[in-house]
Parts: structure tokens; C-alpha cells; sequence
């Protein structure tokens, strides 16, 4: 039995808002205005679709896989002709090239018998994978329980519920009533525009921080638990996640408060050995020399901006996945994930 | 023997901008326009000194004492009407009320004989203590050491070269060419717009990061030592420091990096017996729902924004001061410190 966090609020009523299929449109709600104003958008057109990945209206790995597959289906119930449809469907998947997530959904849409009913199924998996991780972690969130996070891990980045952001929404829902302090996580402050939005909108107890007031956070605000998402998880459990989570993970430890990642079995990558295989992206050194509009250092400064980091392994106290919580040996419990079939046949069969 | 650390470069040049005595006026720099604008302005009146003051055009603790000290003595020279001085005194001392500096110096500076021969003692003193931690400090610092440094403790801020800064710039005048890692310092961004351009003005080698990057700095980067400033040290070397300062300590320590604290013995406060002791100032949550002109969160956001945190003294490998480096244990080295008489006292017996 679920209760209702605040009078009128449902802590899982944004994941509605992200993405939805409206039967002639494709409904979303336009992130870069976030939180200033909420504007819900329609797409109908190719042109449409593409402009809303390419600007970043729609963003999140997941996010925009969902979107795409919406999109095929409409544009295939809009036209016949397949060259032109053919056409349509490539400037949606050219959109975001490295958009892993948008190829797989597009191809796997193309490759089905019903369009819609492939993209709804695509739609439905990423929100029974986000609440079974949520499901996982309710052991590990107590009642009024205070929590550290970071970065953007919620609807609005996977059209689930999100991740580590997902798993504090349905603590939220189960009448929890957790605590909850957010790094602003510069550089691109999704912290402080999205995660703190999409908790105050579902009436959870949220604390904005500059992330270098983490460690004081931790010491003098009793602190129960830290929950970060994940990019990509190694073998062992090293594990590249937003700019910050390394420091956050030395710093937890340091106050010897559980860090917990919170990732679905498609974020571990079985590939590689360890964090020493994962590739750094270093980005722009404009966005840490701006603010948003407003400049700090002049341009041309010279900036080291890695977009990620790495958290060792031996930093992390569990894996919360769809799967349940993997505790170290991580070699051990990894392997065994490895071994799960994945959402769409566990759903399938089911 | 000084050698130049770059082509017609004087690291230390800076220090003869903040503050000076220009025989008829104070001439400063404007330090709201930074980095942008190096603008030099010059206060002739009570008004045109007050108004710097009050608009944070001068700032930093020992800037403003050394500002209002030459004011005071320009206002004498210009002023004989006793109680037209005492107004145009007050004016000045009553611009930032919880300024300590500035009423220090210029009660000092109305009790002398040469108020403007007194103003010159008190900004030789700074740049005597400046220089001598400086010097202590020469030991610490190799050939092409790379430093972590944080938040801004430089000529700007002291007129004289700035604690851990002036550390940083006298090892750039002795050729020994740092390389530094400047962190942003949100949530005022001290870092990215004063330290960042002290530095890159006086030619030494500089980075930028975000303040969640330093645990990535010092894994990958081969940081050899993190030196910061302080605002307040209690007698057992706990020491509070811009926000941030303990994370950075915490994450130093895990990686096995020494961590030193620049500080004059005016900064520490033999009547504080710990930490515990002092008092953390919680400013306003607009400046983390905000930077400059750049909005991140919503009107009224709730935010948690300690000015300072307190680094624990057993996560500080050592202090530099201008009676040299201290180490634990801290009982015994600061109250050692506590028997030293003060710059004004060493320097007018010697």
C-alpha cells in the first residue's frame, strides 16, 4: 500500500510529463526551460523530433531512446512512401550521433511487426527497470532517512523514474518521507535545475548545496546514506559516473556513510576489467569559465573539465539494480548479473 | 637571487595594485570588474572611500584595513576642522561594521603621531608578513611543483602578496614554475575570478576546475601539495576556512597529499580551545539559486550555504606562518606561536 507524500502530490507524477505518446503527437516537456517554466511540447513532423534532440529539449540517454521510438512509429503511421519515410527516420537517428540509446530503440522499432506497440513496450521496460531498482532499494532507505545526491538520475533523463533519483521518489511515495540534499553539480548544474525541481514538484523535503559542501553536509547534517547514478560500471565495480562522485565517494567513506550506486544491468559494461579501461571525455573549458550567461573567467582560460570520474570499486557499499543489490566481491556479483536475461525478455515471457 | 618567472612578467607586480598611497589620493583596484576590467579608480573623499568600501569594490580583511588606513590619513591632511574629521572618519570605519581590519587600523592610524607615516607601517607590516610566509613556505614547494589551491588569498585581498597565493607567486619569482590547480570556489567563485587571474597575470602556469573535480585532479594530475588560506584557527589547529576547505583536506589525505594552511599569527585565536568553538555563518540561499545574472534554481529555493567549514587539525600536515612552518603537535607548535610579539613589535625594535 502506497501513501501519498504531500496533500495533493504524487512524487511519481513527473515521470507522466517526460515523454508521452498523445495518439497524434509526441508530448515532452522542453528541458532547457526547466525549472524557470514548465512547457509541455508537441511534435508531429521529422523536423520537429530532430529539433528537439539536436537543441536539448529532450536529453537523457533513455530519454531520448523512448522519444525516438514514438517518433518512428508516428512517422510510419504518417507515411507510406518508404523512401520518404526512410528519409524521416534517418534525420531522427542522425540527430544526436553518440546517442547510443536512440540507434538501439530506432532499430528495434524498425525491425518489429507494431511500431507503437514496440515503442510502448521499449517505454514500459525502462519504467519496470527504474521500479524494481527503486523496489531494491527500499531496504536501504529508512524512514525519514537523509540523503546525498548528485547530478540528474530522474524521469526526466530515462522516461522511468529515474535511477538514484527514482529510488528516492518511491521512498517518497511509501510515505518515507525522506531528507533530501542535492549537489548543484557544476559544471551544468543539473543538480540545481533538475533534480531539485523534480523533488519540490513531487513535495519531498529537498536542500540545494554547492557541491563543495558536501563533506560539511555530511558531518554536521546526520547524513543516512549517499545514492549516485552510474554512466558505466566496469567488471570489478569501478564505476564512471558525473564529475564529482569520485570526491563524494573519498568524502562518504571518510564519515563512513554508505555510497550506494544506483544503475540498471545495461549501464554495467562486461567488457572491461576495470575503471582503467574507461575513457575520460574531457569537455569544453568554456563551460567551467561561464556560469550559464554570465562569465567567470575570461575566455580562452585555461580549463581541466573532465565530464566524468571514477569511482574505485572498494569506495562503493552496494550496486542497486533491477536485479537487486550486488555487494562486493563485486567480481562475483557482477558475473552473476551478467548472467540475467535482460527487461525485454524477463517482460516477454512473463 | 630572484629570477623572472616569464618573459617581462614580475609575479609579484600585482601587489602594488590593490592599494596605493598616491600622494594625493588612493588609488585601488576595482575588484567588481574582475576579471574582465583591471580598472584602477581613485578615492579623494570620505564619500568616494566609503563608497568603495560599502560596494566591495576593496575587499579582503587586511585590503580594507590598509584602504581605510591611507583614507584616514588623507582625510587629516585635507580636513582641519576636528569635527568635520571625526564625521568624515566615521563615514569610512562604519562601512562595513563587522570589518575587524578596518577599525583596527584605523584606530591605530588616529592614536599615531604621522598618520600617514603610520598608514605606511601598517601596509609594510602586511607585505613583511605576506613575504616571510612566503619565505617559510619555499621549503614546501619544489622545482615544477603542481599545488591545489583554493578560493582567494592574494594581493587582492591582503595588499600585500596573499597568504597561500603569495606562497604560489614568490615560488613563480624564484623560477621554480608551479603549475597550479585553481578551484572555482562556488558558491562566489572567488577562485575562477580572482586567484585564476592573479595568476595568469603574473605568468604562472594555471588550471581552472570545478571544486567536484579535485578528486580527479589529485588522482590523475600528480598534485605534490594542496595549500589554502584560513580565516580562523582555534589553539589546536583546527582551522575554518572558506566552504569546501575540508572536503579538499579529506580528499588530500586519501590520496596520500600534503595539506598546508597559510595563515599570519593574527588568524589564529588563542582563546578558542577547538572547532568546536567557532561559529559557522550561514549566508543567504539566493547565492546558490544564483550566480551573477545567471539563475539556477527557483526564487526562494531552500539551500543549505555555510560560509566556511571547519578542516579538522589532524587532516592539516602542517601551517606556514611568518615565524615559520608548524607541525603537530599543534598544542605545543601554536602556543609557541602565541609567545611570538607581532609584526609591528618585531619591526620596529629591529
Amino acid at each position: 500500500m502506497l501513501h501519498s507524500a504531500g496533500p495533493g502530490r504524487d512524487p511519481l507524477a513527473i515521470e507522466a510529463q517526460a515523454v508521452r505518446w498523445a495518439g497524434d503527437a509526441i508530448e515532452y516537456v522542453d528541458q532547457r526551460l526547466l525549472p524557470h517554466e514548465t512547457v509541455v511540447r508537441r511534435a508531429t513532423t521529422a523536423e520537429e523530433l530532430e529539433d528537439a534532440i539536436k537543441t536539448l529539449a529532450v536529453r537523457g540517454a533513455p530519454c531520448i531512446g523512448v522519444f525516438g521510438a514514438y517518433g518512428v512509429a508516428m512517422l510510419r503511421a504518417q507515411i507510406s512512401d518508404d523512401k520518404k519515410f526512410e528519409a524521416a527516420v534517418a534525420r531522427v537517428r542522425e540527430a544526436r550521433p553518440t546517442a547510443v540509446n536512440l540507434r538501439w530503440a530506432i532499430e528495434r522499432v524498425l525491425k518489429s511487426k507494431d511500431m507503437l506497440v514496440e515503442a510502448q513496450a521499449i517505454h514500459n521496460e525502462q519504467r519496470e527497470i527504474d521500479r524494481r531498482i527503486a523496489e531494491a532499494a527500499a531496504e536501504l532507505i529508512e524512514p525519514r532517512a537523509a540523503i546525498y545526491t548528485h547530478c540528474h538520475t530522474g524521469a526526466l533523463a530515462t522516461a522511468g523514474t529515474g535511477t538514484a533519483l527514482g529510488t528516492i521518489l518511491f521512498a517518497a511515495r511509501a510515505g518515507k518521507k525522506p531528507r533530501v540534499f542535492v549537489g548543484e553539480t557544476r559544471p551544468l548544474l543539473q543538480g540545481g535545475r533538475l533534480t531539485y525541481y523534480e523533488l519540490t514538484q513531487a513535495g519531498v523535503d529537498a536542500t540545494l548545496v554547492v557541491d563543495s559542501a558536501a563533506a560539511i553536509s555530511m558531518q554536521r547534517k546526520e547524513i543516512d546514506l549517499v545514492i549516485v547514478g552510474a554512466d558505466r560500471i566496469a567488471r570489478n565495480g569501478d564505476t564512471a559516473n558525473k564529475i564529482g562522485t569520485y570526491a563524494l565517494a573519498i568524502i562518504a567513506a571518510h564519515h563512513r556513510i554508505p555510497f550506494y550506486v544506483a544503475a540498471p544491468r545495461s549501464t554495467f559494461d562486461f567488457t572491461l576489467e576495470s575503471g582503467r579501461d574507461i575513457p575520460i571525455e574531457e569537455r569544453s573549458a568554456e563551460e567551467v569559465a561561464t556560469f550559464g550567461e554570465t562569465r567567470v573567467a575570461s575566455k580562452g582560460a585555461n580549463a581541466y573539465n573532465p565530464a566524468f570520474d571514477v569511482t574505485p570499486n572498494h569506495l562503493i557499499t552496494a550496486f542497486v539494480t533491477e536485479y537487486g543489490i550486488l555487494r562486493p566481491p563485486y567480481g562475483e556479483s557482477i558475473a552473476d548479473l551478467q548472467l540475467r536475461p535482460n527487461m525485454s525478455a524477463l517482460l516477454s515471457t512473463s
